[in-house]
């Protein structure tokens, strides 16, 4: 058949603007939105050609299989250095990848000045960090104690952490409890009034959370989440409907301890005015989960993703405890009255395990809200978690987001679809002030930095062949 | 200018289909979509027509400035006969508008059975359905004595009841408190398990709440309300969010009083394991809101929409205390296992007070998870929420919908609004079994009757005059 005469339509592939062109002079014409792999670079494409068959696949398979049927439960709460295999005496746990104390950020300077004075190994500050500068404390991040922490994730052996057992696989994770809003440790605050909460936290809410949670024998954090996500939780900045879920259901609990109804009143009080209180054991629920794929060999699922404040740091499923750096970036947020951009920490804490477990800025399509608090739009909620799906493998049915007619939330983050896409995962998140001892400016949004995916590819294509 | 010749461009009012057959032929063309107001019959529109001037505009902004202002607390819980002004002795209390124990539906006859044996006025079912046949008991509404109650909505002398003050406008309301699920005297069950409840709730439950809500000074029930619409809840038929910021709230509180532990115990099991008990407290506050504008000459906001279960009833601002009624409709929606459609009695209940202050129903979109309890899908939710934008004049900004980038919910209900645009209120609402004593079948949505629109429309009009 003849072609001049007829009339002819047009796929455009890449260039926008020939469509566009084309589409003005009246031809019809298709647009496919196409754009090279890893942004057409060459040694991105033949690494990721190297890790593009089917073992990896596979190995993924794997991998999400164990997450997405992971049951995490509470189980109790213990001082740290009698839950945690390793903790000891001189060992202080920190967020995100491994860090000196002279590359230390402000607030985790001043979380860890804290710390010393609650185990009362210093009197003064100054005393605390003359010791902490010694080297008699041993620094190591939370992950490589399967523990989590928010902001600066300090867990220090004396303070009491959450025993969170992923019923399926057998394992454990930790985190510390959460003290609330204002001055607080995990933003690096360490006055008087910050370590006499903590040691009022270890030596009455511990012990009355530790007596509930030991009579409601098992508490089902995934239950909690899924509920809370269809309640405008995202369960990472937004808490509020996991906490009252959670508080509601402890609440019987702690009236059947034979406490005194002085420390009752206490924790209830406490636990009523804390929005962010599930925050840690959501994060603990995630950190059971994405463990039971560490050191799967070959599969390029992302099972960590934590900052320092100083660095960014990524571990993945078939490079095992090997950490991907680069730095930390900033977040980009709405500030607190009285607070600016100049004033923020680079991005910091353990808290992005929620997103590297499929919740968090991933599940933002379920938390409109949220956007109050971290800016943007519920419009701009939902296009995130739409992004999300196209840098992860499977859709986690536990999870439903209600806006999106139930779909499971973006789960099991690839970081050959990171490379592929130049997609980089979102993340909501808290800020920090630069300087310790000042603590929460803001909230916002932060991606992870595409570095560390090249770091990873070029690891997981190394040992692939 | 000619018009032949030029290319000409088409809008095109009434019947699609003449638009549509232009557009065939290439002819630009807009449709607006235009209807005959009031379905085109001119009775209605000559009615209408009266009533379209600025008085009763005016008037019904004085009605909607009193409701959008309303703020309900809740101040305390008294035994019915103490609390409500003019109940006695012999009154027994009812949902919807006035009815008859002749034309009583099944469910509310159970109630009133066993309310009979709760007051201690029978010692059998038997004797109690003679007593209350025999006219020594007076039936009233629970509106015509600012009350509501869910389903069959019976309040009896010595049933403790909340009692809800409107801080601005100095009105009160009340409400029976809720028994949770299964077998319960709203749906019309009366064995003796339901009368232990009940007195239990009496005895204990209503103690230790009062005690605490004493304690506790004022809760503010359209701020929970408003945290709960940003929570998923729509706190008519999803009151999950909001029963678990009521509970976490109060309990700090409770512990304050002086009660046993045992008490305590037993209350904090009941709040924790009933996710609709925020409901009766939502009907209150709508009800201390609304009932600001009652009787407010020539507005034709809707101020109370109740269905005892035979009959669909509307209350009017400009008309007071007059019913406007019509049968009651069924319900379209989903059967609990081993229910059906011919199971279920007509409407029922009071409950639909919270569509006639703005949420329930005409707050869906902020509450796509019910679709999984009342049917349908997350975009039918907000297609309900939108279309009730056409028949309100006003959005309640204290109520905002996260997915509707916080648009205020639809508020205001004016008669003037359904009659032209035959667009009826939505209620979503439980399912009673016809039969007294069986409980809840089901849950889904229906309609406001039109008849009862243009009843008021005519009553108003007639005012008017």
């Amino acid at each position: 058949m003849p072609i001049v005469g007829r009339k002819i339509g047009v796929v455009n592939i890449g260039l926008k603007s020939f469509a566009e062109n084309l589409e003005k002079q009246g031809i019809d014409v298709i647009h496919v939105n196409w754009r090279p792999p890893a942004g057409g670079d060459l040694e991105r494409i033949r690494l990721l050609s190297q890790i593009e068959g089917e073992e990896v696949d596979q190995a993924n398979q794997v991998a999400i299989k164990k997450i997405l049927e992971s049951q995490p439960i509470l189980v109790s709460i213990k001082p740290a250095k009698d839950a945690i295999p390793k903790m000891h005496e001189k060992m202080f746990l920190h967020a995100g990848p491994p860090v000196t104390w002279s590359r230390m950020c402000g607030p985790m300077r001043g979380a860890m000045i804290g710390a010393a004075l609650f185990e009362g190994l210093a009197d003064t500050p100054e005393q605390a960090e003359k010791m902490l500068r010694s080297g008699d404390i041993i620094f190591e991040p939370c992950h490589a104690h399967s523990a989590v922490g928010p902001m600066a994730g300090v867990i220090s052996p004396r303070m009491p952490v959450f025993v969170v057992k992923n019923r399926k696989a057998g394992n454990f994770a930790y985190s510390n409890i959460n003290e609330g809003l204002g001055k607080v440790l995990r933003f690096g605050a360490y006055s008087s009034d910050v370590i006499k909460k903590l040691r009022w936290m270890k030596d009455n809410l511990a012990l009355a959370l530790g007596l509930a949670i030991e009579r409601a024998s098992e508490i089902d954090l995934r239950s909690i989440t899924a509920r809370a996500l269809n309640m405008g939780d995202e369960c990472h900045n937004r808490n509020a409907a996991a906490t009252a879920l959670f508080t509601r259901s402890l609440m019987p609990y702690l009236l059947e301890t034979d406490l005194h109804v002085d420390i009752m009143k206490e924790v209830a009080r406490f636990l009523s005015e804390n929005d962010h209180f599930f925050l840690n054991l959501s994060m603990a629920c995630c950190k059971a989960t994405m463990d039971t794929a560490i050191g799967l060999k070959d599969s390029s699922i992302v099972v960590a993703m934590a900052r320092n404040g100083t660095e960014f740091g990524l571990r993945v499923a078939g490079t095992g405890e090997e950490w991907f750096t680069a730095p930390a970036p900033l977040v980009d947020g709405l500030y607190f009255p009285g607070f600016k951009t100049e004033d923020a920490n680079p991005d910091l804490g353990d808290s992005s395990i929620t997103e590297t477990a499929g919740i968090g800025g991933f599940a933002m399509a379920a938390a409109p809200a949220i956007t109050k608090f971290v800016g943007g739009s519920p419009e701009d909620a939902i296009t995130y978690t739409r992004e999300m799906y196209e840098i992860t493998i499977a859709r986690n049915k536990n999870y439903a987001i209600p806006s999106l007619n139930f779909k499971g939330t973006p789960t099991g983050i690839d970081v050959r679809k990171v490379i592929e896409t130049r997609i980089t995962p979102v993340i909501n998140t808290g800020i920090a002030h630069k300087e310790p001892g000042i603590g929460q400016v803001g909230a916002g949004l932060t991606r992870a930095p595409i570095e560390c995916f090249e770091k990873a590819l070029k690891k997981l294509a190394e040992n692939h062949r």
